[in-house]
């Protein structure tokens, strides 16, 4: 058993800071927090001192610690275009940028190279549980998740299934609806083997890139796959308002409504993006239990318009952050959780001066910062249906330990709810010292 | 004279990169820039070899170059509570935290404190020129022009003028309009005399908080001030619905035809947001040369729209970035950047998914990344009539030296354009290895 002692800043209830100053958490040799002890408990001294003397104590004296964040979104093979030809309009991104790099990841040493870099970046910047789409090449996406494997992070992959012929590239494609299937059995079977070995988790994700990219066939195929092997799913849908549109010209229904019919909006479905869901939309995932994963940077660029956060929350549904690497080109959920607050405010006041107050944009639409905060933890977790993102008793024990020695102002604002948005708002990656997953040190 | 060797990226034309790969920059010991020798310049070898020879070789090696960054709007101050309390509505946001705090720098010992501090890690993320609110007093905003003197930083202070009882508290005001203007006066004299050795410069800017918060009188006698002693102006102008609608109604004209009125929108004028401005006002910032500071982050969380950046670049508005610490939580150009992006793609395609596409947004009013990298240097350097921001013959050498070896795909992506927008979406305070001010090292 290890004893983690430090300040821990966590909301298990939306949008609610708790905060165990010199707190004890009591954790298990499979990284599960078995008990909290705060200092005014009666044998506080004596489970500090006893932890001291026979080594398990691990004391993070002044530092601040956080759970860590689940990223629900990040496109594995795009990381090296990070930050590049963002300037270009979705379908020149896609073509002329995103499906040739993809391409290149038949080359397994290439894609050793790239997730390898990736994921330590990731632990690096605190993301303790990552989901990832790979590419269409079934030994790149099974290298991606013995790498995260073997550095210690928590990972969901999907080997991309893609192919529609009239919406994708002869170079970059499933070359049959029958060949997709069958390595995305061979997918999920490669993953549940490695898995056996890997403490913190790993698990293959039944992934369409999206509904535009696969055929009527491949998709009906791909649900009855997932209920087979009762696995995670994930895609990107009613993402833009070309996205959107598609799939109500090519099905006369909304994605919503294709994806639950094909049978892959189950309560182990990661739904990327979701801007143009509607109120009906929100009452179908709320009921398949089926989550979203907020992309807010990746969605000023590519989806035009900003997800009602607020409203699908009320509504139910499940939802967590995610980069969308390279639809956003930062790799950190810091940066996430600041633009899911931007986003809701200018959802709230809108953009365009000229349109009377009333009119400008979508009333009570905001997202506080402790909120965001909670998506990328908790509603991660929740998104997921694991017992991650807080410190509560029976969770696993994920945590980034910050140091908030330069942030202005720190000592000076002693409220919880102050200083986590302090940590939140200021801290950049170099004050990371210390990443956990599942009680194991992997930065 | 001083050689520098570097990989130096800059945007002479708005939008358009221009990359000096190992050029050398011919620095006088005034600081400015004498001559550029690019590689393939027949006199390249020996001009190198002499400054190597001579010790005046100061070699960048592989690092990338960009020009310093002009923050053109900064409350000094406001420095501790950055990224505390912006859930609250503006008016619990200023009358709650801002001006109780504003109100502790009648203690110079805490001004010295903060602004040292501040002023240290704005220089570190890259910020070469500094345009500052310090608050009311007297004392400590001279303390402020001393400080940014002594670290290196180019700067531009005003003591901030707030005289009407009306909308200011009685713990946090000027005591009278005359001493306002006496205050003022004798802060122009002391911050010129310091001036007179400081070889980066530092300048007094004329400094009505708002329009809100000055009496008619104080506004007339600013206005004459400025004139009279020739100095640099800077205030709030239309920065969110409930300012420029109060102009409106106290005066029965725009806040942009009150400010001009008064004197106080001259071609030395830096004007803060003005996301109310309309096509009549951008060409009466275009007529009198005035310059806007926009400050996109801020802007979400206190302005009620979106700057139409492009529309006012159009019509030959000067325009600048700026932090709008703490309005803005982050001290970073490099966010401001980013944001300035994002906010414009989002006017763009607005924010309400359930308005029809056509009607959304605001057509056309995207900013590149390299454009709004020309308004974080180039840009900021028009605004203040200042020969910075570029490395073009004759400019003032300020620069930031970047460490580009983590950058993911740094090497794939070998254009100018995709390397400066990497360096400038990805880059991180600790990836900036030297900052250098009018030829002189500062970090
Ligand atoms: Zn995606
Ligand atoms: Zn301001």
């Amino acid at each position: 058993m290890q004893v983690f002692k430090g300040n821990f800043f966590h909301t298990p209830v939306y949008g609610k800071v708790e905060y165990l100053r010199n707190g004890l958490l009591l954790v298990n040799e499979r990284g599960i927090i078995i008990d909290l002890v705060l200092s005014d408990n009666p044998s506080y001294s004596e489970i500090f001192d006893e932890a001291r003397t026979n080594g398990s104590l691990i004391d993070f004296d002044d530092k601040c610690v956080l759970p860590g964040f689940v990223d629900l979104h990040i496109h594995a093979p795009q990381w090296p275009q990070a930050g590049v030809a963002l300037d270009e309009p979705l379908n020149v991104w896609l073509d002329e940028c995103t499906f040739p790099l993809e391409a290149k990841y038949a080359n397994i040493d290439f894609a050793k190279k790239v997730y390898s870099d990736l994921v330590q970046q990731l632990i690096n910047r605190g993301t303790t549980t990552a989901v990832y789409f790979a590419t269409q090449h079934l030994n790149a996406s099974i290298e991606l998740a013995r790498i995260s494997s073997n550095l210690g992070q928590r990972a969901f992959v999907g080997k991309v299934v893609m192919d529609n012929q009239e919406q994708t590239h002869d170079y970059y494609r499933d070359v049959s609806s029958e060949q997709a299937i069958l390595d995305t059995e061979k997918f999920i079977k490669a993953v549940r083997k490695l898995g056996e070995d890997v403490k913190q988790g790993v698990y293959p994700v039944v992934t369409p890139r999206f509904v535009p990219s696969c055929t009527d066939q491949t998709l009906e195929a791909l649900g009855k796959l997932a209920k087979e092997y009762d696995t995670y799913i994930q895609t990107h849908c009613s993402e833009g308002q070309w996205e959107h549109d598609y799939v109500v010209e090519r099905f006369g229904k909304r994605d919503t409504e294709v994806l639950a019919d094909y049978g892959l909006l189950t309560n182990k479905s990661i739904m990327d993006h979701c801007n143009f869901i509607d109120e009906r939309d929100g009452e179908i995932f709320a009921k398949h239990g089926a989550a979203i994963a907020h992309c807010p940077i990746s969605n000023a660029y590519f989806a035009n318009g900003v997800l009602p956060v607020k409203r699908l929350k009320q509504q139910g549904v499940k939802l967590g952050l995610g980069t969308d690497i390279s639809g956003g080109f930062s790799p950190s959920l810091y940066d996430n959780i600041k633009q899911t607050v931007i986003s809701s405010r200018m959802l709230t006041d809108g953009v365009d001066v000229k349109v009377e107050q009333e009119k400008r944009g979508v009333f009570d639409s905001k997202v506080s910062i402790l909120e965001s905060f909670y998506l990328a933890t908790k509603g991660g977790g929740e998104a997921l249906n694991l017992p991650v993102g807080t410190f509560e008793k029976g969770q696993i024990f994920d945590a980034q330990v910050l140091d908030s020695s330069h942030l202005p102002g720190f000592s000076m604002y002693k409220t919880p709810s102050s200083q986590l948005a302090k940590l939140l708002y200021l801290s950049e990656q170099t004050d990371i010292s210390e990443v956990w997953i599942q009680g194991i040190k992997v930065k």
